[in-house]
């Protein structure tokens, strides 16, 4: 038996993003202006936001209509399939059924796109002539500087410094679209000063790259800024992904167990989950929900939910979330794209009220997962995403080991196809586990500023 | 309007291989024994392949089934998407109509797993143990490595030197199916040992590459070779391309006037022209076919219709074809799947018929086609595709001046994701175009053997 593709027709793209927040037994904590701890109000987000996604960003709709032009574009990668991996099964000889959702077919690789179109969408329409991001591994990056290309919008990112060196394909492919790509910590941004007279040598993190590219569209009033995870809006966009799901598991005659996505800020394991979560809550499915993190960065299992700044700087309003501390500065993984302090809101809040699991994987079972599915599927997967393969792999085992078929549901956010540099560590033997001491998460914790 | 895909559905992926040899007015030139310079025989061959590919080398059979596993393995990612350029046609402002088949959805990026597949699959069948084979850019060595995974075989890659240098994260990926790559010339074998003899610097070609992996094939009987193009079965078995092709363009209620492909080896080309091609010689269509090779490796433009060898220490058989003589090493181009000196003798022979016709493309023009293309349907194209982006950008601009709409139809054969140094040295300057003055070319051709 050979692996099995599952496709839907073009036509079956969703028409409505899925909000969650229309469905939870308890609303999420409001977000709060850092000077006031007061709920922020739409007029305090649009120096930052176009309105369309600020209306996002607070709305209680629980489906919210995809704009037309948004979908078209869409359709050029979408549906992404979604595969029973029956070689992977077969190689592991687990009764388990194992099916991924592949991302890797959008044109820079990844789930990004889905919501960086949508984004480039609502300024262009809104007179934004640039926006301004971060980018960890350079996934968003490029995906931003995409749909910029295709809306005709000037893009500027602040790429974390570790990753600008280790992945210097993505940036070629950022400056391919047309993007200016500066590392961050900068000395562009007072933010980036900051950090480098503190530390001239500084790997950079997505937290201190977003205080540059906020800074620089708080300057400039033709520029706003985009993010490529964490907010509502970001998770909306996704719920494409675990839409499509639904209907492929039913094209496949399953339905999924046990659900598994990798998380970093939050967006792409939302995207798959949430769908799926909102069934769970109406009583029409029992899907456990697990979001897989690194163990070098491991906000949801060992950080506190708390309210806390999204970016070093503390130029963003308070956001509750669970968090390791604007502060942290997560060690030099290759998976970029998951070195964030913070947790999507949304999914803290899930996780808060019992509805979804969460567990870490540290990077070398990350990367034998990884080239253990690259063998038996061929697509190699992105460093994130090997965090959810390793996981699915501990379940396909207890699967064997209980001698119990449950069906194991992926979201494979993205190809390794600009990663291989960290494969090629990992062969060498050159990668390394990371395991915090909890004096050094007290400590990182202990800056967490004081709300209410 | 925005870019459109036109999806087949699975059960459409082609049931049989289409043979051009069945339908051309003349009969391609036999391959010759080197000793004897008599037509081979298939024992002459099965030292270095398995009899089901020998056969299929010398069918004259219209269709050839494509064997139930194989079909259930391309079926990962295939039918793949054509798409209908909307976003750059409004770039270019033209009124032509093009039309890409994008073949990058394959798990390593590329048309090339279409033959990997079927390679491994009759090898498998008959025995082998490991498979030996060269590698270009390495597009080509992944997909064995890739097929190697699943059927269970081992893979020896000789991967041209100055690729290994200029695309580690190839070889990073053909290391993480599994494969042992080498960078060739070297010393692992006698043709290796003899070029590094006369130029210890050499940066390689695939010529000097097949060499060393057929003399690995020849001297151990539990190891076969593996060709990623050149050969008719090679060319056959990406006949897929075009066959779903013609269903595509169906759909989409149009047919091409003018069908483009980019030529090295010749196997991406001929893949999507052979069917059409095939239609032409019916009467059913009357495509125009354009071959479009790099300005620097000119072997259909510039080189000889005549037999030469395969590979540059001559232990291959005799083959017509449009060779630049089998001692030339092109230079350093990014495109290192078109440095071959020679080409498929069945597209050099439908050359030399009239049937299609070739020009040729210089790296800049290439590269700068790559990023237009890009920026408009956010698809970056390997370095290869861009020859072919190139000839078409410049079709269209033809339509405009002429004011007449045709529809262009290009096989897009590769993303570029890990051809990102390349888009980088180009956006510095630091790419150049290659003209070779005719006395080179004279030169290079003096060497050709002399046959009857």
């Amino acid at each position: 038996m050979e692996t099995v593709k599952y496709l839907l027709p073009e036509e079956k793209i969703p028409q409505a993003w899925y909000n969650l927040v229309a469905d939870l037994p308890h609303p999420p904590a409001p977000v709060l202006h850092p000077g006031t701890q007061q709920p922020v109000t739409p007029d305090d987000l649009l120096p930052l936001f176009p309105m369309g996604l600020i209306a996002q960003e607070a709305s209680t709709e629980r489906w919210i209509e995809i704009p037309g032009e948004v979908r078209e574009i869409l359709k050029q990668w979408r549906p992404s399939p979604l595969f029973r991996a029956r070689r992977l099964e077969r190689a592991l000889d687990t009764p388990a059924r194992i099916y991924y959702k592949y991302e890797g077919v959008s044109p820079v690789g990844s789930h990004k796109p889905n919501t960086a179109v949508a984004q480039a969408y609502y300024n262009k329409q809104e007179g934004t002539r640039r926006l301004a991001t971060e980018t960890g591994a350079g996934q968003w990056g490029c995906s931003l500087a995409m749909a910029c290309a295709f809306f005709g919008l000037e893009c500027k990112v602040y790429m974390v410094r570790v990753s600008y060196d280790q992945k210097p394909y993505r940036r070629a492919m950022m400056e391919a679209y047309g993007a200016s790509v500066s590392p961050s910590p900068s000395p562009e941004t007072e933010a980036g000063q900051a950090i480098l007279a503190q530390d001239p040598g500084s790997p950079g993190s997505l937290g201190i790259a977003i205080s540059e590219a906020v800074e620089v569209a708080a300057k400039n009033p033709d520029t706003r800024y985009s993010l490529g995870s964490v907010l509502n809006h970001v998770l909306l966009h996704q719920t494409v992904i675990g839409l499509e799901c639904i209907e492929q598991m039913d094209l496949a005659g399953d339905a999924p167990d046990v659900l598994i996505g990798c998380t970093g800020g939050g967006s792409n394991f939302a995207g798959l989950a949430f769908p799926y979560l909102g069934r769970n809550l109406a009583g029409k499915g029992r899907t456990r929900i697990v979001a897989v993190e690194p163990a070098a960065c491991p906000s949801l299992t060992r950080g506190r939910f708390a309210y806390d700044f999204g970016d070093t700087a503390h130029l963003t309003p308070l956001v509750k979330m669970h968090t390791l501390g604007s502060t942290f500065v997560p060690p030099r993984i290759h998976a970029g794209g998951l070195r964030y302090h913070g947790m999507a809101p949304l999914v803290s809040h899930a996780l808060d009220l019992g509805l979804i699991e969460a567990t870490s994987v540290q990077q070398l079972d990350a990367f034998q997962a990884g080239v253990t599915f690259a063998r038996a599927e061929g697509i190699v997967p992105a460093p994130e995403a090997n965090h959810a393969v390793a996981a699915v792999l501990a379940e396909a085992l207890r699967c064997k080991q209980e001698g119990v078929s449950r069906a194991i549901l992926v979201n494979l956010c993205g190809h390794g196809h600009f990663d291989m540099q960290a494969y090629t560590d990992f062969a060498a033997g050159k990668l390394q586990n990371f395991e915090y001491p909890d004096h050094e998460i007290a400590l990182a914790l202990a800056g967490l500023p004081s709300v209410g």
